[in-house]
């Protein structure tokens, strides 16, 4: 039987109805609802001739063995944020059945091909994201700060996770469930306004940004509104205007997609009678590239020096998180972009913005690439969350031309 | 018996030992232990010929019949905030007393000399300051606001001030107590920085600021930090910046002690993964000149538009708060320069950041005018609260040299 597109809409929907509630898509991981949908997808492929297996991350693998162990891979999460979207991370694994389907139906593929539905991509509980993806790829080292996570229900996570016999100190075994990867392919909604805004369908992913991410603690001196001459104050939300302002050109000055980002500032007392004391800043800056990022970093704090200078204030950096940019596969980049200019006409390069499960496989050293599909206003994690049919079903098939191409490239000699 | 300035620097800190704590003052209005200050001060001066009375405010009168009916009033407020300085309001009544004590003890003088301690000026448990004074100046008009105020311990305002006799639909009829008010005089702690800065213990003041206190909503759109290009955001943070920055320059231009200050902003969502979607901005002007005050507003409200237009976010505009200037006495500020140079040498005139007690007495039509004593470090509203006392020796002088100038003043024909 063909590529049928039409029928992962139609799954799509059905999940939909048997899943999601009027508020949107509530396949959180560790819950009944997400054991529901993952049962769901096992009986959509129950007919196929497939190995089905769950590793010690709690991912859930469908296997068909090829004349070849080398294994190509195609990826997606069936876990949702609450009150998420109908297509963030089931469009991915959907869409890869549909393709495995159409590869079983025609025979004994030249390598195996496996579907993996990864275990909590989204960590909506805890907090902890890409559990099953850190795990299989090899990065997970944090399992003592995960033993003391509590939902807000005051669930504990190795509770949680355990109701699923996933037990911390073995999930790394997964880690075996990449020996024989030689390539790992990953459809997605873009989550961005990049493809609608130049009105293409779909794009070829680079790769994930490199992320620094920072609290900046400027402190000045709290002072009457009434009786304190201008001269005379130390207002910290001076310094965060003047930084919030000047990461925009940061970024435009370092180009290349370089994104630099003021999520909020904190004042204190925050009261409208004073000068304000400490502005606590959020700032959030990506590159694709690593000493562009690093660049981007140090400019800002050297900034911050000097506004702080100029304001008589103090300012403090702390460093909230950070990842390293991660590079998708230039061959795999090359192949996606002719799928998509087959079923598509034009394709576009892009880079990622959220970090995916790819990443963490790149990361363990498997050639990956990303396909994104146009996402609607660029919503995602809200029942707005959309896609055009047209365009879902043109992902479908851009997936599918993905995995021959793939697929030839690794069953080469 | 001659002026005892050291007197009521004893006063004061026999005061502090009756009714403060280690945290600070706590005389907060229409609490057992302002009741207590009240009672204290009554019996300091039970010794005096005074006639004594509470209004329908609760305000209470220390009056010293002269020849005339006309009267100088000086005035001050024994409330306190909780955790407050041991300065703040019972200086200025324990210096009148001590000035009140010395015309006393010269007899009967050519006009009537009252001393007024009034009710809540803080607002320290409902939110609403100045209470006594905008009672007997004839301002208030919020009796059914107030009507249903309730203190974080569930106690109403009516039954609060019920306790002390007052009830808010006869507070009004304090007015008849400024019938005869020729003058009103007041001593206070200058709670800023300026006579410090200037190294001068005293001075006089013009009047206190008009106000406009705005409440400004930037909205943009959210948008994830990693998603979406530096070109297809809609920041509100960043109108929020331009605006908190350009208000220095307006009160610079603007000049003659005008002052802006943005209190603060809250922005949301607030994450750090998010362009900020709405950033709620306050905003304090103030000035002595009404015009310029008004036009410091339009300014705001005009760069506004255009950084609303720039970013492409909208700004909406919410007026909190606004009071018009109340400039002092021309004839008593000239007094009270002089009564200083008699002391101190050196005088300086400057505006009142916060309002007084005084700014409803000169709205009601009485001519007004207030001495600031220098405050150390600026700090008011905190038991860190302190001047010297050899200025505050200083201070009880020149109120004392100002109320005699002002006496002979009303007493000519």
């Amino acid at each position: 039987m063909p590529l049928d597109p039409a029928r992962v809409v139609s799954r799509l929907e059905e999940l939909r109805s048997l899943t999601g509630s009027d508020d949107g898509a509530q396949r959180v991981a560790w819950t009944e609802t997400w054991a529901t949908a993952r049962a769901w997808l096992a009986q959509t492929l129950s007919d196929l001739p497939l190995v089905v297996e769950r590793d010690q991350a709690g991912n859930d693998w469908y296997t068909l063995r090829g004349d070849s162990e080398r294994a190509v891979l195609l990826g997606g999460h069936m876990d949702s944020v609450p009150n998420g979207g109908w297509l963030d991370g089931c469009l991915n694994v959907l869409a890869a059945a549909e393709v495995l389907r159409r590869i079983a139906e025609e025979g004994t593929p030249p390598v195996t091909v496996r579907l993996v539905d990864w275990a909590d991509e989204e960590g909506a509980r805890f907090g902890r994201s890409l559990f099953g993806s850190s795990a299989a790829g090899g990065s997970m080292s944090d399992q003592d700060e995960l033993r003391s996570l509590v939902d807000r229900d005051g669930v504990s996570l190795p509770d949680a996770i355990g109701a699923f016999d996933v037990d911390l100190d073995h999930a790394l075994e997964a880690r075996s469930q990449l020996e024989n990867a030689a390539a790992y392919l990953e459809l997605h909604i873009e989550q961005g306004p990049v493809l609608e805004s130049l009105e293409l369908p779909l794009g070829a992913v680079l790769g994930t940004f490199g992320v620094e991410r920072w609290r900046i603690t400027w402190t000045g001196q709290a002072a009457h509104a009434g009786s304190t001459p201008m001269d005379q104050r130390r207002d910290a939300l001076a310094g965060a205007a003047k930084l919030a302002l000047a990461i925009r050109d940061i970024a435009r000055e370092t180009g290349d997609g370089a994104v630099c980002t003021s999520g909020g500032v904190v004042c204190r007392p925050g009261i409208v009678t004073s000068v304000v004391e400490t502005a606590e800043q959020l700032l959030d800056q990506r590159h694709l590239d690593a000493g562009k990022l690093a660049s981007m970093l140090a400019r800002a704090q050297e900034l911050s020096h000097g506004f702080a200078e100029e304001e008589r204030i103090d300012v403090d950096w702390e460093r909230i998180w950070n990842i390293q940019p991660i590079l998708f596969d230039e061959t795999l980049i090359g192949f996606a972009d002719e799928a998509i200019r087959d079923v598509a006409g034009g394709s576009h390069r892009l880079p990622s913005g959220p970090l995916h499960d790819a990443a963490e496989v790149a990361r363990a050293g498997v050639p990956t690439v990303m396909l994104f599909v146009q996402s609607l206003r660029g919503l995602s994690h809200t029942k707005l969350e959309d896609t055009k049919p047209e365009h879902l079903e043109l992902s479908v098939a851009a997936l599918d031309g993905l995995a021959s191409k793939t697929i030839a490239h690794v069953a080469a000699p």
